[in-house]
């Protein structure tokens, strides 16, 4: 299996990877961006991505949802959770007390805010493409001098994993403001078998309203309620054409071999302008949700012979 | 075919009755009550019964209400409007201005109560057990000075047909306070085929909530509004064992074999603990229902053609 | 106090009206029925009405919900619960066996209906026009063989308090269906001084919808729901002018002092076409509403106090 | 009057901000990012902040929301839509066939997409913290031969207004996506007096939901709906502490002097665990919001004057 994700060594990514594939076992392709890595299965160059797509920092990851959104059909196959640490490393040489510029990638900047505040009051952010390309210049810099001179920052926020893969030095660990933090990998695929109920599974989907209304939000949210089905993340996209205008990327409790996520399904389908299944999958987290009286699936196949003796002139 | 109907000659009912089936090809069984007729129906002594449903003066008929709402099932299979007028007639020789006690069947009280107040001051009520039985009693009258003198009222109301049926004399006509009132009669048959659908239905249920919360009927309306099917008729009748436990007895538009009626039907028998269905008839006044974007049959085959594609892995 | 209740001596009303004022304490005006009972209010010749407006049997009484609910304003100022029994009485020397015709009022005869199946099964129905009206001709029997002889019945239901205060002479006792039936009065006044909070209320409407649809009646409930009050009752009375047109009649619990009571109030009053407000009184139950979480009128000031400083310009 | 904002000259910022205060009339004091910006305010060292909240390209922008969202209380006072698009600027003597690193803000990247892949498919993307920095060191650049060669991109995209500005060499003008994008931007102050109705305003807030039920969502969105008071925009944020908690920021059409919005946010402040109100102000596009029957203001005066008849025994 050859599986692309957001590289190179040491990324965040590469450790939710690690949990579903050994390098052993699997081809591992390491690309510059999401994009690229999903952009590798809908080109049948990679079998699977790994992609980020929900930290607790940041929600929703903008370019993935965005990704799977549009395009042709992807399949999230699984999901994993990865803790979100960041190591503080530096220029060889380098103290704490002197760092004046921080190469990190936005998302590292952000859920390292307080920390740097407190720490190093006057340091300026100096944005990285990933969380490990200020990593790689440290470890080219680890070796050459003139490297050190031309460098445009002096220390860097990189994931623990990258530490030992580029052999650097920590100024300081867990600098992260919130030591719960966690970011949620999906592995894409492309359409084909679903991954069987487990009991505790996930559906995500992505669906447009009809109408930019409030009442349209209530409408599809009703669609959900009404057979007793519960979201775990509901989250608004621009559509893009024009300001106001939303999609939202929806997680709904369960799977759609449910028959319950099925009549949801199906009421979205009809109601709105567009619906897109994006994969029904094992929950990481294995909590099952609470099914609501007359919602299991015997529910609805005793429900759905009761009516055909309705039909067929036979009531009770 | 075999009629039971509240008679006897002369009623609303039979009026209703004479839309359904002349007297030259049926066989009219008149009844004292509307329990008798439906009671008639399940023991096999009619094929049919004629009773009424619904005014526009008392609303739902109580005693057809809640004889259809338990016991062993029975089917609604057409419904019939009869306009309701009153006639008042009097004894022999009785001069309007002389009236002093009125009988009356108590809804016919009720629906001249405004014309009564104007026209018949200080007139008492003698109650009837139907519109005709005071019909019946002056007919005997006009033809025994014994019987006038032991009647109990000297003028009844009742319906323009009692007139010529039984040979009385109008001391006023159309006493009824709105002229356009109308009564909905529904013929009862025992379980079989269901009318096919001619795209102008009613379905007729009867719902018990789950519990006695604002929240239950609330939750139950929405299993109608989620999939886009408009209530012509809702009323709440205690279930009898407690003040404020109420069923709900319902008029839908659509019928049993719409997707959309059919799916809001499982959805009430998954949620409530007693869902009857009484039967999908034709529309007396022929108004189609105005059927809501994504909720025709044709959504709803199209859209289960859609999530058997997504359960087998094939989206979009 | 002089109070117009549905009389004579023996009825339930008097039974109610005896747990409001003692007949030593107040003056008892008998009436023929429910609505003169309520006009002697709206006339000034009685400072109050009591009158029954919900049983379990039958749920709610139609005479007075309607009288209540058009005419010149009225106001409930409390509710007495009466358990509802029978005792069949019989004219003197009739034997149970040979009973033929019972002379009931319609909702005693339906209280009675499996009783009388069971044990006079080929009985008949006179219609009486109150409870005791038939307990006062048996006592006139009593005493006047001719009297015996020209009834058109020979034995009735009537209220237990009945038969001791017309000297009647039991058949059977207990002889209605539901040993714990009950039925719920209410004492009517003119416009005045609302009792005041108790903790324990309950606040009764009249509302017609904006139009016809499921939907208005959705909206109206939520107007309720998003305020967190509860309905104990809510019955649909037709309008009258066509089929299908309803004005339902509610019981909600709580206080017209109540702020969430007076939002929803002022929100029914801004939506709906017709509101009428008759009245808070103390639950004869005594049982408090649950308050849901935010919705305690302390809750209502505090975020009135919040919602000033932000007009003020003084956010948090 | 002093205003941080994102700087340097020519960023789409500065743009919005000449719509507000021209430098002539006004201090510009540029900052390095939105969070500077606002903490500027919120130091005293500004006296309003201007900052992008909302694209059509990304919709929220998470620095502001966040920023916005927490921290001592700010407001907004008012909005200007900016049109978003951008040119592609190159190193001298830079030909378009040429460009390998283009210099772009990650926002900017991803609203040319669709113009870069076509035009310069193996083009790379060098991250800049904003739309003009790149602008900037190609300023100097065209100066300074050394610059030239140490440059770690050969052409940028930055905003039209800095071609000008920096005396740029356009290589392609108007490469956005979409030829409508917009960037909303708001006028951010200290809290203080609300800019007045103008019957075209709009409301911003934060709120947390009770629980991270469906139905928590769905109650919250009923506050508005049941008031009448539609949205514009409301987009989750995770609240960070856990996977799946969310923050919505919200836009209402109205002003915080409506009566309809005054109720909302009182009944959101009682049922929700967090709201803040971050301001009323005018729209941009100066469109009325459409006024549902029974929610005017006149409407809330008049029923309040109503309840208050009903409250002191005077109904009707």
């Amino acid at each position: 299996m050859r599986y692309a994700y957001l590289g190179p060594a040491g990324t965040f990514t590469e450790e939710a990877l690690r949990q579903v594939a050994s390098p052993d076992e699997a081809v591992y392709l390491p690309q510059t961006d999401v994009g690229s890595a999903i952009a590798a299965v809908r080109a049948g160059e990679a079998d699977r991505a790994v992609v980020a797509i929900e930290s607790t920092a940041e929600g929703g990851v903008t370019a993935t949802l965005d990704s799977l959104a549009t395009g042709s059909p992807l399949m999230l196959l699984r999901e994993v959770l990865v803790p979100v640490q960041f190591t503080l490393v530096g220029l060889p040489g380098t103290r704490t007390a002197d760092v004046r510029r921080v190469a990190a990638h936005p998302h590292a900047w952000v859920q390292c805010r307080r920390w740097l505040a407190a720490h190093l009051p006057g340091a300026v952010h100096v944005p990285a493409t990933s969380n490990t390309a200020p990593a790689a210049l440290l470890a080219e810099a680890a070796a050459d001098p003139a490297a050190v001179r031309s460098s445009t920052f002096d220390a860097a926020l990189v994931p623990p994993a990258a530490v030992g893969t580029y052999g650097l030095v920590p100024l300081a660990e867990r600098v992260a403001d919130n030591p719960s933090a966690l970011t949620r990998f999906v592995v894409v695929g492309p359409p084909g078998p679903v991954p069987p109920p487990t009991g505790a599974d996930k559906t995500t989907l992505v669906v447009h309203l009809p109408d930019n209304e409030a009442g349209a939000l209530l409408a599809m949210l009703e669609q959900f309620a009404v057979r007793g089905v519960n979201l775990s993340r509901i989250e608004s996209r621009p559509i893009g054409d024009a300001l106001g205008r939303y999609s939202f990327s929806i997680d709904a409790e369960g799977h759609v071999t449910d028959e319950r996520m099925g009549e949801v399904l199906m009421g979205l389908h009809r109601r709105c302008p567009y619906v897109r299944f994006l994969g029904s999958y094992p929950r990481a987290d294995a909590v099952a949700p609470l099914v609501q009286v007359g919602t299991a699936d015997a529910d609805f196949v005793e429900a759905r012979a009761w009516l055909d003796r309705l039909r067929g002139g036979h009531p009770a």
